[in-house]
């Protein structure tokens, strides 16, 4: 049933609470920003649709199904295939148990590519292709920043694993990287000298399969802050992200974004108050929140989120400080139970997560609105699972 | 779709990962221990199904459906109800916007009972029970702990619920209270002494109500820890929990359980290795096991959980020391990599995780086997949503 929209309520204030609500301006807005920043280089745009696992989110973000995509399931692909998406990357290595799945998805005529960083895989799917008579497009995955998978650029196993996929008859696309220590920056400048890194990386590694002989047409890259912030992207042609679509706290808290950007609320209500404790009880916990807690790490810990008021405005410093799983427990920053806002119970409020792919997967819909308006545009479902 | 069984594969082994599988010995084991243990009290039992989300689990658990169950969504309430259940205590503080669902589950013939702990909500609900000709079942929350809602043992304000309750001609069913605090205990002796305090809020409430001439036939309280480790329940009528059925990592970090009678275990691949580090790659990442770090805050950190073979047995100190969407990352407890098992690609693991909850929240449906077997018995649908 998850994947079925509820029956189409007019406003936000009509909802029983919590629901996942999505402002399209400032998703719009988002995306636009995204374009304008890289379209100062020359690279093609494959997002990332695990952030919001939605087709009408990523027809917005591309206009129509011609595009690329990058996808962290094979059900992501299968479903992005079925909606019309022909040009599909599974960014999570692939394993011999996979290989069947992947040969269904491309029989559907979809351009699905898989990526690898071991010589082991590299042969096992040669051997797949020969007996199933295929072939398979493959990118080798490179590891940038010690984050977790991938081959080190200076490994010898890179041009062996380039070799074994050539030698096999594969589709060798070329190499992608993505710099997931970016969300462990302290500053623009170090997200700038990562975003360097990451390019450095995987440009290297195109010049040292070129020069091993092995054409390596696609260098690809990507994460959000590092997208957002790049300087310099000579000799990459493909660039990847997908929390910009939506933003979140800890994109925030790196300076990629504003607080005032973010497009994902979780709406919910008021049902009680500990009145000494300066506590505001609501009925969005981590179930509605998801247990991400990405900004504890950050210089400002935001809780479990932001408080915003129905219009999505913030509160000033009042924030999500527990959560239960339908419990939220809502207080000011500093404590102080004096500071704590006077919000009757049934107050219907809007939280800000920490992290948009996970408070998104928490959720089977959107509920989507404009910016200052309550009136839902429409409820786009979103799906789930592998 | 969700609620749509996959094909039933016939082993684990035949299953493209990440799964959620289910452990039936292991989980009937933990029903018969919770059963054994309540039986010597004169209490009835009302488990909470907000850690299993299906009607498989209840029925396992409960044996038919006429028994006593509580929820913590409305959505769990309608669910339920329209799967026999008759006798339901929703959790979570009641509030007017959800009145009007409230009335329609009980309309179906459900004895769907509300909590509430304040004097607003009694009166909001005397209004809309006038209104709409009905009346409502009603337990008033007890804050036992300091944890998140309920009204102090002592306040003034117990008795005017109470009484507005009743004027209001409410049908009163009594008090109820959860030591969610429970969980934030660092020895066996803090557990007896917290269901001790647990017991004594709701005897102590219950009487106040009946010295002030107000009838309370219920007395209800409970948490998984609280319910294994009451010495004395004189005065309770009535014990909740939920985790035990499945039990977790956390549960087993408190002492109420031994990791080996988790039941519930997130079926993964090794997908790569990253050998200078000692790190194994699988493709078991938040998205499969959620983001609870719930061992985090105990003496031992179990990060995002612990690891089995494929036969669920525990390899030595090896856990999932990180995760992202899609990767989860294990590695030795030490840190040093010459002590990770050699677990080559395609190895199949168990992940017992922090928090069944949250874990099995990820996921859409239960794969059942017997202990000792690969043998898939059931695939059992969880639901979701508000």
């Amino acid at each position: 049933m998850d994947n079925f929209p509820q029956t189409l309520t007019s406003k936000l204030t009509d909802l029983e609470t919590p629901v996942l609500v999505l402002d399209r301006d400032r998703m719009d807005q988002n995306i636009q920003k995204m374009r304008s920043n890289l379209a100062r280089f020359s690279v093609n745009f494959r997002p990332h649709v695990k952030t919001n696992k939605s087709i009408d989110v990523v027809k917005n973000m591309l206009g129509d199904t011609s595009g690329a995509i990058t996808v962290s399931t094979l059900k992501e692909a299968e479903y992005f295939s079925a909606h019309g998406f022909k040009d599909i990357l599974y960014a999570v290595g692939i394993i011999p148990s996979k290989f069947d799945h992947v040969i269904r998805v491309r029989q559907a005529g979809t351009k699905l590519i898989v990526v690898l960083d071991s010589l082991e895989i590299a042969q096992a799917l040669g051997d797949k292709a020969k007996q199933a008579r295929t072939s398979f497009d493959v990118m080798i995955e490179i590891d940038c920043d010690g984050h977790r998978s991938g081959v080190d650029p200076e490994s010898a196993s890179l041009i062996e694993i380039g070799k074994a996929l050539v030698a096999g008859g594969q589709n060798l696309i070329g190499v992608m990287t993505h710099a997931g220590n970016s969300y462990n920056c302290r500053s623009i400048d170090a997200i700038k000298k990562m975003a360097m890194q990451e390019r450095d990386a995987a440009v290297r590694c195109a010049n040292r399969l070129r020069d091993a002989g092995i054409a390596c047409p696609t260098v690809s890259v990507g994460s959000t802050p590092t997208a957002m912030l790049a300087d310099n992207l000579d000799g990459v042609t493909e660039v990847r992200a997908g929390v910009f679509v939506f933003e979140d706290l800890v994109m925030a808290g790196l300076g990629v974004c504003g607080a005032e950007d973010i497009a994902l609320s979780v709406l919910t209500t008021v049902i009680g108050h500990q009145k000494e404790k300066g506590w505001i009880i609501t009925d969005a916990g981590w179930m509605a929140m998801s247990r991400d807690r990405g900004t504890s790490k950050q210089p400002v810990d935001q809780g479990y989120g932001l408080v915003c008021d129905l219009n999505g405005e913030l509160l000033s410093d009042v924030l999500v400080v527990d959560a239960n799983q339908e419990h939220g427990v809502i207080a000011h920053r500093s404590g102080d139970p004096a500071k704590t806002p006077d919000l009757p119970i049934g107050t219907m409020l809007r939280i800000l997560p920490n992290h948009a792919c996970a408070t998104s997967a928490q959720h089977a819909q959107y509920h989507v609105v404009h910016r200052d308006s309550f009136d839902i545009l429409a409820v786009w479902a979103r799906f789930r699972g592998w």
